[in-house]
């Protein structure tokens, strides 16, 4: 990786991350990932002692316009060869900037200049020119750091040069599940609970995409499959309504998927989630289809006006309340014409709290007209990751809902305090 | 950066770039940032190959209970010496676990092993003994992954030593000012355009901090302090009402700091943005004093039955128009009984779109009853994208309201079509 900007910390590098699960994902390890500056001696004697010790260098930004980008002329140097202008290079320019009606500057020009006997990496989405090299025993391929430009890169032009480059390597064959409801350690231990046979060829793997939580099962060959398939179905069986996809979906855009299956309409009354619940619904394309309206009713004067909570409900009960929360939803329901809706009244903190609603308590209210549910919960820690899981877990119940799912999840057991 | 986790892509490191940009403000330069995985000899081959050239190493992550944490041990061997309990160490621990009331694990009793002559680092918030040791002639700070702590021990542990250690260093001063409404490309312009005569000493510099852009203004050493004052002075002039803060606040927290100190209250109507606005505010505590209603009408028959937008206007103008904008917000102001606020309808795309309304294409309403303001903006690339900048302009026009400024920002002048 290169780049000042990355040296002071002004940007944190997701690129890095995203190169090694790609590679790693296609059957390569990463052993060794460097960050320098934009200094031409210092990108000369890290790409030199990198290119000494492994059989693939990725050299990440510094292709550029500016006197700062400078990996091409650090690879010249360190191969001891020059840097020339590339006819293929120049055409991606030139026509880079045709087609957008743009004036081809003489600083874009620099970026035509490459070391000799390069072959040129094609750049669909921008003006850097991508390239590859043989330094010693070495393959280096040199990709812009606009992490966009970066990704079209690896995966249209690296990845193939890497697949021809090493037909014979094992690649590791895997199954992804998208779960809701579990921390890490405590799906961990569920799953060290409940197989005393588990495999010993197929990995475990977590990583968090918050509030949800990716299981990854792994084998290390496709001579592994139908062991990886069996223990699959077996973790799909154990998981059950806790597994929300086996694609790539946020919980709103499964939510609404299946909410436009099923033909229904949504809603949500919000106080402590202060419209967090509508915003994450919302940011799906189509949204438009299943959900018509969301009320953000904060403060209890609202509540009444505007969702008919009656005022002795809200005075006797307090706002954060299952008669409160159920009222809600009933006033959203009638308001929205939405079938099926959640209703949230909480204490989001940090301040708040009392001796018998401490901050984090929240009631949700979920369901239809006809059947409606309501449960309270303790959700300890920051106001920001109470409103996220809050969230989270309104858009849970609806689709548990909706699914009529009656298992009670994970969280029931963790977190349900009424 | 120790860590398999980080060499699997599984996630992306953001301690190197806050540690890296903590150094650089405390006046250090970081000229090289590698990363490797759980793996001894590699570990002893990368801390060996760094103290060698460096007068200061950080080494963040494997101070943890499991095998695979292994700094301790890796700087031994790099060093030739033992690790050895430390009394220190151990004491932390016993400690840490005694005021929590958990067990102290065999486990943990192995993070008190330390490199024969270490001096510990205090962990006030976590297991995970740091220390620090010389090695050649390079300070070897050994600090744990996980980020709360590793911050902690940064701040107050390993600062201060490099504080006494350097004392003669040189240390920059900045100013920082988060500007609304202008891009990165777009502010340079306006700067270099405005200043003939900007000083070589005083550094412009710029992080990106969506939707707002962060200014920094920086010279080399104190005794610039007056010249980057009286230039800092110009540009706050210059900027106007697009300086939004010079401290840490997000724009949300401005706005109702604002609106509370004017003694008003606030709402959004919101069709496009389906409740980020209403979110955006409701995410900062304390919100609930000038904050009591938002409205997501996203479907038309809800602008109507929930705000009172007359059917005839919706059919005639279209639910992106001035005339139902600035309805929805009438309606608003009365349900809420809020004094000032916001409506926004638009088309966020990717579908939806018309020849004459385009995708991205947003009206805005804002202001009082009696002082309604409303202008038609368009705002090109994706969903979110488009969402979180009617969101972030949405909450600048209200603060602008509220101050009672009427030039025109510079989104205008880029983005206003009607």
């Amino acid at each position: 990786m290169t780049g000042n900007e990355l040296m002071t910390g002004d940007i944190v590098d997701s690129n890095s991350a995203y190169i090694a699960s790609t590679l790693r994902d296609a059957g390569f390890s990463v052993t060794n990932m460097s960050t320098v500056g934009d200094k031409l001696a210092q990108l000369v004697a890290e790409i030199t002692r990198l290119s000494e010790s492994h059989d693939v260098l990725l050299v990440n930004g510094g292709l550029g316009p500016t006197e700062d980008d400078l990996s091409a002329q650090a690879l010249a140097d360190a191969m001891g060869v020059r840097v020339r202008e590339h006819p293929d290079a120049r055409s991606h320019l030139e026509s880079f900037c045709r087609i957008r009606a743009i004036q081809l500057s003489p600083a874009n020009l620099k970026q035509a200049l490459l070391p000799e006997s390069a072959d040129v990496l094609a750049n669909p989405v921008g003006t850097a020119v991508g390239f590859a090299t043989t330094f010693k025993a070495c393959r280096v391929f040199c990709t812009p750091g606009v992490p966009s430009e970066m990704k079209r890169m690896l995966q249209e032009q690296v990845l193939p040069a890497l697949d021809q480059r090493y037909p014979q390597r094992q690649r590791a064959i895997r199954r992804r599940m998208r779960v809701f409801g579990y921390g890490e350690s405590s799906l961990q231990q569920f799953l060290q609970d409940s197989f005393s046979d588990w495999p010993a060829t197929i990995e475990v793997g977590f990583r968090a995409s918050m509030p949800m939580l990716e299981l990854k099962l792994q084998a290390a060959s496709l001579s592994q499959e139908s062991l990886l398939d069996e223990y699959a179905q077996k973790v799909r069986e154990l998981l059950g309504a806790h597994l929300v996809t086996e694609d790539a979906r946020a919980l709103p855009e499964v939510l609404l998927d299946l909410a436009r299956e099923h033909s229904v309409k949504l809603t949500a009354a919000e106080s402590c989630t202060g419209g967090k619940i509508s915003a994450a619904l919302t940011s799906v394309s189509g949204a438009s289809d299943v959900f018509e309206a969301g009320f953000v009713t904060y403060a209890n004067h609202i509540k009444q006006q505007i969702l008919d909570v009656p005022e002795q409900v809200l005075s006797q009960k307090g706002a954060v309340s299952e008669d409160v929360v159920r009222a809600m939803l009933t006033g959203a329901l009638k308001r929205s014409g939405a079938k099926i809706g959640v209703a949230v009244s909480g204490i989001a903190g940090p301040s708040g709290g009392t001796a018998e609603k401490p901050v984090g308590t929240v009631w949700l209210a979920w369901g239809s007209r006809k059947d409606m549910r309501a449960a309270a919960f303790l959700i300890p820690g920051s106001r920001a990751r109470f409103q996220e899981w809050v969230t989270a877990m309104a858009l849970d119940l609806m689709r548990r809902f909706i699914m009529q799912d009656d298992s009670a999840p994970n969280y029931f057991k963790e977190r349900k305090v009424s």
